[in-house]
């Protein structure tokens, strides 16, 4: 994916560095497999990304491209709603075409579609990589399904609560535990730090459960699949996206992934979010329209919590729900690694 | 939408020429505003379109646009699954090309994609005319929908089943009894008949919510609007599609639609359609994540049936739902008209 052979990154987030918009930032900073050697946010200069964002350790947040001289690639690190690159970072981008740096983006806007940067990354020979551009053509067929392999899939509440950090989190402590098990990316985080996957919020229609049950098809051969989740079924905006993949990769079992402490769908504060007990019933209905299953285990994000309220949720959301409940970063993944053994020994 | 002043169209359908396969031809030729000159199918030449489309009284069946002398346009007359343009007809699109006509399509596969097509296309200075090619990119916002105007939606138990035909029937029955109604168009079909709309299956999966939104603020000054469904929400391949423009266009009630005598979802007789009760709960219980709706009533397709059958068949849905049914090309919309009139009663 990433095109030069040792990628070097700056990541910009310019105006957005926090958890939740700067999440591709944050989770390539947690997960990627490449360095980063600074972070462009001229309104956060001094400050680290731990600071920031919690996680990056020392890696310094920077005004400009120059104070980050021996990075060779810019990332666009975040995914503001619509996916449209701000005016304002139009010149950052040019700067760094300019300076011979590879750009990478997960937006929705391509940067091969934009003039100027085509001309310019002709002229100083750089790569221009844009990871939702996709030409998916292929309706699914709900055939070849393998049946020994177990897909789990993670739904959620509401966007950016942690479905694809859960999925990392399951599947590489499925891993440690000996399981062939493959986290399968559905965003364009997910893709920058797997390396491969599939943007499925950029996919047309007709073709959105066509292109994961590819993958699926194509990665079949592992034990266990976790499939990134995306959107909510009870999103107004990303709910057809969500069922595409649902459909597409029709999984055996579901983690339900939320952030304590929301009321509302993610930038429409006037849609109220729907109860983890609704959501359940929403997507085990809707899931089991074309193969039957269950919600396994909750995913839940306490990052606004402390220790002693994260305690109290869990347990709360337990007993409501009678299922394991844990924050796969504060808690590990165990309990819900512990559901998916469960389900496989089933399957088996 | 058609660029020519005043088009006579041809018809090609060549070895699809049955009304669900060419259900773009059957459709244009009942309620398109332009008239058609023959129809191509090699298999067919010496037939009426009445004869083999049931519609269309004597506009021939012919083998070559030689044939058809009198055409400025030609026109794809098919839906195939996954929209492509079979090989076979390349060669009649560069023959209609050669000879100065315009072509319109409603495939996938855009004309203006083909190198070969678009370089004929300059050369005899003709249109190429992709229905579904469209840019939508804004996300919904569930604001400003005007309470007054009554959302009325056709869904499916399956594929080409005639959602758009009983949308457009119960729209111009509303309008002959003195409503404001309009019919919204979703496909490629009913944008061809309507002249405006939006080809939703085309649309990113990220704004197919966003782009149904627009065509209802854009046209929500009138009284009534009957938004055409497309696909199934138990289709696997087209599920995504449906629940976008679901939650994109909240209606008020949806009319499920079917055809009679079917027993498997459309080109995948592996996978068996629900039942129209199990259906009913699915739409009611998906369409109210957002906005509370019912089914009001059911549009049968009895084609494949005798007259007797076709009552036996409209009395058993009638009393197993208790909700109107009607075929609204053999029977008429009044039933379905009625139930609209009701629910407008109610909303006012």
């Amino acid at each position: 994916m990433l095109r030069s052979s040792e990628p070097r990154l700056v990541i910009l987030t310019e105006g957005y560095s926090d958890p939740i918009n700067a999440k591709t930032a944050t989770s390539v900073l947690r997960y990627g497999q490449h360095p980063t050697v600074a972070i462009i946010d001229s309104l956060q200069v001094g400050k680290t990304a731990e600071e920031i964002l919690g996680v990056g350790g020392n890696i310094p947040f920077v005004a400009n491209l120059s104070d980050a001289p021996t990075a060779n690639t810019l990332m666009i690190g975040i995914a503001p709603p619509g996916g449209k690159i701000p005016m304002s970072w139009r010149s950052v981008i040019r700067g760094a075409i300019a300076l011979g740096m590879d750009v990478i983006s997960g937006l929705h806007d391509f940067l091969v579609d934009d003039d100027d940067f085509v001309i310019d990354a002709s002229r100083f020979g750089v790569n221009l990589i844009d990871i939702r551009k996709n030409d998916e053509h292929d309706v699914c067929n709900q055939k070849d399904i393998r049946v020994e392999c177990l897909r789990i899939h993670t739904v959620g509440q509401d966007c950016s609560v942690g479905k694809m950090v859960a999925s990392i989190e399951v599947a590489r402590a499925l891993q440690d535990q000996g399981y062939d098990a493959k986290f399968i990316a559905t965003g364009q985080t997910g893709i920058m730090i797997e390396g491969d996957g599939c943007p499925i919020d950029c996919v047309v229609g007709d073709f959105i459960s066509g292109a994961i049950e590819k993958q699926i098809l194509a990665q079949q051969h592992h034990e266990i699949l976790v499939i990134e989740g995306q959107g909510s079924l009870a999103h107004p905006r990303y709910s057809a996206v969500t069922l595409g993949l649902l459909h597409g990769c029709i999984p055996h079992g579901m983690i339900l992934c939320y952030e304590v402490g929301r009321s509302w769908v993610r930038d429409m504060p006037h849609v109220n979010l729907k109860s983890l007990q609704e959501l359940r019933t929403i997507y085990e209905n809707t899931a089991s329209i074309m193969f039957p299953s269950k919600i396994i285990g909750v995913a839940m994000n306490s990052r606004l919590l402390s220790e002693r309220e994260a305690n109290a949720e869990r347990k709360k959301v337990h007993l409501e729900l009678g299922l394991p409940v844990c924050d796969v970063l504060r808690d590990g993944p165990h309990d819900l690694v512990k559901a998916v053994q469960k389900l496989h020994m089933e399957l088996r």
